[in-house]
């Protein structure tokens, strides 16, 4: 039987669907006329930097190519190859870019539309928001989907040669596709890294210079750089984020697809080959479930709406993954069992990071009392909680891994074909986990994309002077997007670490299928493999400080020119004279462009070069060593972020007690000291910890494609 | 020909040295009666701590090779294996408690004399100190040697049974002392926890109720806390480095005998398994001479006499390395040349660490530039120059480690009979290496334990208000101790990268040993191995987190002390009222045992629990991968906090430039805001990142001592 059609059909689906909630958005009501200025000058900004990013990273893109093809084609002496992997990579940068420019711009027209809604109600308000940011979430799955799909096809995918089906078609086109993950992720690194220096550059200066130096309120439109502060949560968080998930969806379908590969050969059914695309399709109907559900019945407690959501998405994923399991994979329950504990590792990761950022737990609230000895003070307190949170986040990947482990293990004593030829089910079901936990991506997607159309309208009600019932009803959903938008950094953050076996393991398949190996070790005994490891951690490390330091060389840039025109135009402060927003926009955004170029090359050249001098088995150590660091760095950077920036509010909301039960809130020095908290965390949480996440993955898509290049004595 | 009697003499001789220099220094004049008042509440205080340290460690110890003997002998069915592993251990740790103890107790009294020596001339004043802390260097060398002799001797490592020289004696002894090894590493951690949280306790604490709160200088004796502050850097910095070096040395010496042992099996020679010791004896004698080269001559730029003092002792050690390899390794100039490279090592480190923490180069003036935009900017930056700083760091250890591995397959290639049966010479070659790094033991500590001795020589003058010039005196010599103490930590760092490969080949070669396997490969791509790798990176984390949170708690309970000492006693503020000195040293030492024994326990016990539950393979990953997040995250932690305190200093000394030149010195926001950086690295650089300097170590010789509980199946 052939399931194709099932993927072809939901991706299409899925992108009407997204169509129908774009047309739904685009048809809300406008607002005031204020309100559309605003907007108008945010859209102008967001759509300047897309223009220049994208035009950069274009012809990085176009250049890398070039290289890769050539190095492939003339390494390994298989110009087809070359060719093959640099269309691949071409047509994966493509559509990378398009899933972050359609996000973004959907993004900002529902920001207007969200403003504009919440002066009738939050109901209206919250449906416009996350519908917005569901568009974005069904494109970047059906693209995802479609074009793995098409490339699958083009190559040959479906070519079974007469007579030795097992050594044509599905047996060796997975492999050949890889340079389709590489160009996602390549264009991802980019757009994530660009966008998140602007947004944080913008954030932290306009703070420094409004709030400290200036002593005027948050958005104030006095503020020259506010206008580039509300454009960089559009191009930050919502175009790098979707680039940043597209590329983890393409490149985890297509690692398990090469997993299944082994499988097929055993077993001659194409069903292991494509089942990594088909829980996709399950994950399509499941989300838009959790979408819809979302807009019945009363809306009065939006956070609760949401959880109902996605419990109901959760439970439609579930039920759908037994019968694709029952279907595909010859009713072997224990595949099953796999796929729901990639699903329930979702779910824990959702309740371990509303714990850690959350304000009613104990993380955000010792902070918030750690404030009261000054900003030193809070600052070890945070960094100490973002530390520990790796803890209990090991843990449960642990055990993620473990089990799922297991489980293949025992579907494979279930099925004894599976047993047979050196074939591994175990690694089968730690990938059929991977792909559980990703069935929810759209509507994960869905929800993070809320946190900035909801921060930006906001913004927009702010700066457009909107009556205080209006600004209430943004403001409270602006605190829930706060939530999501953390929610889905551990979200990915996971994923990552269940995709990084399975990619590694891809990997592995890859070297020992071109090197005619029956076993390639990756011993860390071996010297060459213990420094590639150490190097591969080292390179997080120093991606790290490149990323948190390039906010700060951008926010400089920034803090000079509100300065500037402070000091050249004094009518600004008295409110006669309206700042030259669209400097300060085009500054950022040289700035962040800028900035963006040093950590990006080093994060796509260093493995290349170290693979290329060190060899495959350096290369898979640095792979191996260099995501577990990602993945706990990230952890770390997300999470102690995410606690500053909550115990501000948690003071700001005049929860924190000082000696005698005082309410210690705005303007106290406990305050002051959070507020030094929250700024420092912004470039951990909102930069490095998120390029961290493609960072990891584009460490096994650039292993996986430069592979022909390690092994080549 | 047998060496074993040159370790005797030269670990006899060290003794003799070490008694000759305390001897001199505690001859010396004792200063005015102001200056020994305070000394004597040093001592005292001190003293009280370490007791009371040491029986709660002794406590533990004695719990531990109890349970360890026990599982051993049971587990393992060997009664006698588990006897001798926890005699072993407690002799260890004996051992190394010993020597903070003495190092501890000399310093003491050499802070006094310093103080007093700065009364006459700088002269006087460096060579007081530095012999202070050569007290310590040359008996924590001697006792390592002479421990890890006499358990090689009582354990019938000289016992040749007839007929099988090979399969007796020395070939089984070195496994069976690895007991010392994890003893002394046990008792270093709790040291260098206890010590590490005390003092940085009582410093953070002091600070901001003196500097922050109260508006009096450092060191005043109007705070409650100072006495406490000093009493830390003692049981610190001296006591706790003095541990933590013993065991590095000590266990450094058996993991390199451990590997011996396979080269002396093939050879039948005995000096493979004397080598490490003997090259120690060389470093004695090349310490010697560089501590009295620094006596010679005029001292008028300390530093500089330092430097002298290094470089004699670097030329005398390399020649020696020579000597010692053409006598004792079949004139094999290939391994010498090993040697050259981890001395030249241990002279990249030195260098590289002036870098990042001195004020003459960008990262320092960096970040003296960022306070100028506030606290926030000047944690970000002083973050990112930490987290760089991992790059050259692990660049440097992967050079050394693939050089010296390969100068050791060359002289495999040179002696045949090393090529046989399955013996790694290139393995051999990184042990020369981490031998040739450690030769300069003894002149690194000296010059480590020189940086808190003359601190407290300050807090004496200080506080017994001596006079001006004495005062500029220890402050000279003092801005130095901070650059020497930032040396030993990234030398520290150093060797425990080369020795983390070596000691993880140990333990393969301990699990090869007791399974009868001609091979044990740690295979990344099998899933308790990754999950092992990622759970050994996690400890490393959430350790981090322990350690720096309990700085935290511990201040805050001395915070309370000095505040209620100030509002009961408001004649102390007036200055006609003593504070009660005692009564904060106390709160301090109970606060600092307090909070050492959740991160001590954790380190001790996760290991154990790992490798019992998953087995040895997923031990050797937690052990490779820990050990190489804790070589980073203690670089990151040690740089960032040299640099934020360095920065501060630039600062105070006028050397950061505002708009239009003007001097951004003390008193200004721009200091102000380096103090909270400042504040911050305290915990980072000497509690946390110490600690993880220990953690290493322990981590191998918890998993070789461990091995037979984590491969019973």
């Amino acid at each position: 039987m052939e399931f194709w059609p099932v993927v072809l059909f939901s991706g299409i689906f899925a992108i009407l669907f997204a169509f129908w909630l774009a047309r739904d958005v685009l048809s809300q009501d406008k607002g005031t006329k204020a309100m559309q200025e605003v907007a108008a000058l945010i859209f102008e900004g967001a759509m300047a930097f897309l223009n220049r990013q994208y035009r950069t990273i274009a012809l990085f893109a176009i250049i890398a190519a070039v290289i890769i093809g050539g190095l492939i084609g003339g390494l390994a002496n298989d110009p087809g190859l070359g060719v093959r992997t640099s269309i691949a990579f071409l047509v994966g940068a493509f559509c990378s870019g398009l899933a972050g420019f359609i996000g973004m711009f959907i993004a900002v027209q529902a920001n207007l539309r969200t403003a504009a809604a919440a002066q009738r109600s939050v109901r209206d308000a919250i449906i416009v928001s996350l519908r917005g940011g569901a568009v974005s979430g069904f494109l970047v799955v059906s693209m995802s989907m479609l074009g793995v799909l098409l490339m699958f096809w083009l190559y040959g995918g479906f070519n079974l040669v007469p007579g030795q089906p097992l050594l044509s078609g599905p047996a060796l086109v997975p492999f050949s596709i890889v340079g389709f993950g590489f160009g996602a992720s390549f264009v991802a690194l980019f757009a994530q890294l660009g966008g998140g220096i602007y947004t944080k550059a913008a954030d932290v200066g306009a703070d420094l210079v409004g709030k400290v130096e200036a002593g005027i309120p948050e958005d104030d439109p006095r503020n020259a750089a506010v206008i580039a502060d509300l454009v960089g949560d559009n191009v930050g968080d919502c175009a790098g984020r979707g680039a940043d998930l597209f590329e983890s969806t393409a490149a985890e379908n297509i690692g398990a697809m090469i997993l299944g590969v082994s499988l097929y050969v055993v077993t001659g059914n194409t069903s292991w080959v494509f089942f990594p695309l088909v829980v996709r399709s399950i994950g399509v109907f499941a989300s838009m479930v959790g979408i819809l559900a979302v807009g019945v019945g009363d809306v009065s407690d939006p956070q609760r709406k949401l959880d109902q959501g996605y419990w109901a998405m959760t439970i439609v994923a579930a039920i759908g993954i037994f019968a694709v399991v029952w279907i595909m994979l010859d009713q072997n329950y224990w595949f099953a069992l796999a796929g729901l504990t990639g699903l329930l590792t979702s779910v824990a990761f959702v309740y371990i990071t509303q714990y850690y950022t959350a304000g009613g737990w104990r993380p955000v609230q010792e902070l918030a009392r750690a404030s009261r000895t000054g900003p030193a003070t809070n600052i070890i307190s945070g960094f100490a909680v973002g530390l520990e949170s790796t803890g209990v986040t090991a843990v449960i990947i642990a055990i993620a891994l473990g089990l799922s482990y297991f489980f293949g293990v025992q579907a494979g004593s279930l099925t004894p074909a599976l047993a047979t030829g050196g074939v591994n089910p175990g690694l089968f079901g730690t990938a059929v986990a991977t792909m559980g936990m990703l069935t929810t991506v759209a509507y994960v997607l869905s929800m993070d994309t809320f946190g900035p159309i909801t921060d930006n309208a906001g913004g927009i009600a702010e700066f457009s002077q909107a009556p205080a019932d209006v600004r209430h009803i943004t403001d409270v959903l602006d605190g829930i997007g706060n939530t999501t938008k953390a929610l889905t950094k551990g979200y990915a953050v996971g994923s990552a670490a269940l995709a990084a076996f399975l990619l590694f393991s891809a990997y592995l398949d890859e070297v020992k299928l071109r090197e005619n190996l029956t076993s390639f070790p990756v011993d860390l005994s071996n010297v060459t493999v213990f420094i590639g490891g150490f190097l591969g951690l080292m390179l997080i490390f120093l991606f790290s400080s490149l990323a948190i330091r390039a906010v700060g060389n951008a926010a400089g840039a920034i803090i000079e020119e509100v300065r500037r025109q402070f000091r050249e135009h004094p009518g600004i402060m008295e409110g006669t004279e309206r700042p030259d927003y669209a400097r300060a926009v085009d500054i950022t955004t040289r700035a962040g462009l800028h900035e963006m170029i040093l950590p990006g090359l080093l994060a796509v050249l260093y493995p290349i070069v170290v693979g290329f001098v060190l060899k495959a088995e350096a290369a898979a150590g640095l792979l191996m060593v260099g995501t577990m660091g990602g993945i706990l760095m990230a952890t770390v950077l997300n999470n102690s972020g995410g606690t500053w920036d909550n115990a501000k509010k948690f003071i700001e909301l005049g929860m924190l007690k000082g000696d005698g039960g005082t309410v210690l809130g705005k303007g106290t020095d406990a305050h002051a000291a959070s507020v030094v908290g929250d700024t420092v965390g912004d470039p951990f949480k909102d930069t490095a910890g998120p390029s961290l996440h493609v960072l990891i993955k584009l460490l096994s898509t650039i292993t996986l494609v430069m592979a022909p290049l390690f092994i080549t004595r």
